[in-house]
């Protein structure tokens, strides 16, 4: 586009949402421009923010007529790149759209604008006597809609599975302006496509989600924590699934290595809670202390009040603060079968001490779900040598390159490594399909 | 197609499966073309039994080149005849694709070929302690591939979701004859578009599924029944609700009018179990009897040892028999908001009276869910009328006119009443995108 077509167009969006939310100035851009991180910048004409359903379709029907491509930004949350302008895109921002409704106590479902954070929808749902079934360290600036773009997972993800699953309905924008889905109460529907499924994770490449309906859950009645030493991850693996099988409502199920819990403890100046172990497993689970009985965790600590609960659960979450401060790690969101996952850890050590000698590696997970944050310290930030060997290593054992984060613009030119040209064809078939002129996230996934 | 081109065809046919695999005689191809009910049939060239994935691609590339379209047939247990040659397709059936594989109890998954039934995948998984999350009347006979492409649903939804929800994975054959999917263990993978997901209720217009990973729950520990008479479905649909918001786990939930039950007692020849009541109210949950206390279900009847459990689902059950004992039934099976049921029970009634003078209609169904299976008795059965009239009440009162069966050829008519202009353009772009040709399932959905 040349200037002027830009300027015709920022005048047309200006009528759609008004001269106040179509920003131009470089400061108040500049928040979307780049991520949170740091790590992924562009520069947009504009950013964009609706106010509702109606003026996002106007917003992509303009653009699509004037030949221009558009990023769709929530909570700018996201750790693979995929809501910032890499390729000069506009910015639609879908901050605006944060209303909440009220709780439908029956069906125990919520809708709730694009925007609308996922705190925001916790605090309703809550007051309501019921819960989100998801929950990630973002939750104060996720917003639903990005949450829903990216089928975005977190720590409940064996008890109540990924944003797909919490989806009862949405609206949505398609690329051609129209809308399409539903907001209502229907709890089963089997009338052609699940279209909202599809636009689940697609990661705004397909539509723009501009409301959701949630299913909510009943919230744990007695929650309780343990946290003990196993000798390798295959035994936390094990003693999950014997509690499963024991039916046991297991909530979380956190994994981390030796190296970790040492580099945790000296970052918090704290003893050991207990005895070296070459790994830790730290569960959540809904139910008695007896339920420990079945596994062979015999050793654990365990609390049952929230601030002992807390206690326990800082030496998993003081992981990211404790890698952070020994550098800018390369974080690597792999999963395998879980029971592959020693063998994944047994394969990246030798990995990164000949790929990045020195470099301190830094594992822990999601451990139910075969799901690794992987962390390396050391390599210079903006060189992927250990990004290529490690993602290589888990497409090679079968497993996923992303297994929550998606792929965004970060991880494109490795997704063939996971998705076979059948998959990769299908997939541009249907983006073409439903995208022909390339009007939304073109520089993501693809 | 001519007739010597459907010769080559059919020659390439047996080439690929064997020609013991390729059926043209009338008698063999019978039961093939017409469905349980009777209601659907066709005529088809031949029935192709491919006998692996592998062989599927070959049959389906074969007859892409060749123009020919196919329809693909599991067990024939559906109800909107989409597994029949309506339009004088091809039948691929998938009954030989029948392995099933070990249970992986790490995961608590296992795989089975297309053809699998229900009943077989349940008792794999029964032998390592294990269930699969949905139950059917039609386990013996249902295949996991048709429950796939079906989306199918069953007792236990509102416990454990509809196949897409248990579905790990898949391996299926495009249009094209390329084989896409995975069937291995991994729990957690957002690297691209959910192409499993889209197939799952697809009906076979998007691909032939050739094998499934399911995933596998922990069976119910204790599991009881409570029968209860109530004034009305809502107070059915608050009684479950408040059993959830106890932490309950409730299994099933199921719903009938007093117009059933008496049906339902003469024809059984058995006294009523209960006082009369306008409705009743069969809940299944695991756990122990004082779960009740949270309801207003004091005076249920309530069974904890299987023989008497399935004394009182004889009762819901045994509606099918005796409705089909009235005569030949005109079933729709719809769903609404579960606070809207009353609202349709009441609607129905008057309509029915006016469309359809004199007829018997009888209801129940899956009350959380606000699903209800109506059935009337009366009009002829190749007169839609009374089905017309329904499905607009329903489609008008925001509902869905296919809960579970799916579109099919059947319902193809109405489509267009719950699903609006741009997702039906949507549907036919990915279909188009897929299946330019119209090779598979060219009479169904659309």
């Amino acid at each position: 586009m040349n200037d002027g077509s830009v300027e015709r167009l920022l005048d047309q969006l200006r009528e759609i949402v008004g001269v106040a939310h179509v920003l131009t100035d470089a400061d108040a851009k500049a928040g979307y421009e780049v991520d949170w991180t740091g790590r992924f910048r562009g520069v947009s004409p504009a950013v964009v923010r609706p106010g509702s359903t109606a003026e996002v379709a106007a917003v992509v029907r303009a653009c699509g007529e004037a030949g221009a491509s558009v990023v769709t930004q929530g909570g700018n949350t996201g750790l693979v790149g995929g809501a910032v302008p890499a390729g000069g895109e506009l910015v639609v921002s879908t901050r605006r759209l944060d209303w909440i409704g009220p709780v439908d106590a029956i069906g125990a479902q919520v809708s709730a604008g694009a925007g609308a954070t996922l705190a925001a929808a916790q605090a309703q749902a809550a007051a309501a006597g019921l819960a989100v079934g998801i929950d990630l360290g973002a939750r104060d600036s996720a917003t639903v809609g990005g949450m829903v773009a990216t089928n975005a997972a977190g720590l409940n993800y064996l008890r109540h599975g990924g944003m797909r699953r919490q989806l009862v309905g949405l609206q949505a924008v398609l690329a051609n302006g129209e809308v399409i889905g539903r907001l209502d109460a229907l709890a089963k529907d089997n009338t052609g496509y699940d279209l909202a499924g599809l636009l689940c994770g697609s990661e705004g490449t397909l539509a723009i989600v501009t409301a959701v309906r949630l299913q909510l859950v009943a919230p744990p009645r007695h929650l309780r924590t343990a946290l003990a030493g196993v000798p390798d991850l295959r035994t936390a693996v094990l003693a999950v699934a014997s509690l499963r099988d024991a039916g046991v409502v297991v909530e979380a199920a956190e994994a981390f290595l030796d190296e970790g819990m040492a580099l945790v403890c000296r970052h918090l100046a704290v003893e050991r809670p207990l005895p070296p172990s070459p790994a830790y497993l730290l569960v959540d689970w809904d139910g008695d202390v007896e339920a420990l009985a079945t596994t062979a965790l015999g050793d654990a600590l365990v609390a049952d009040d929230p601030s002992r609960r807390a206690a326990l659960w800082r030496f998993r979450e003081a992981h990211t603060e404790a890698v952070n401060r020994a550098g800018v790690p390369h974080k690597l969101d792999v999963s395998v079968a879980p029971a592959d996952l020693d063998a994944l850890v047994a394969a990246l050590r030798p990995l990164v001490a000949a790929t990045a000698p020195g470099a301190l590696l830094v594992v822990f997970g999601h451990v139910a779900d075969g799901n690794l944050h992987v962390n390396v310290v050391g390599p210079p930030p903006d060189d992927d040598t250990i990004d290529d060997a490690i993602l290589r290593l888990v497409a090679e054992m079968g497993g996923s390159i992303s297994a929550e984060h998606g792929i965004g613009t970060a991880k494109r030119r490795w997704l063939s490594l996971v998705r076979p040209p059948a998959e990769l064809a299908a997939m541009r078939a249907v983006k073409q399909a439903l995208d022909p002129g390339g009007v939304l996230n073109p520089s993501v996934l693809f």
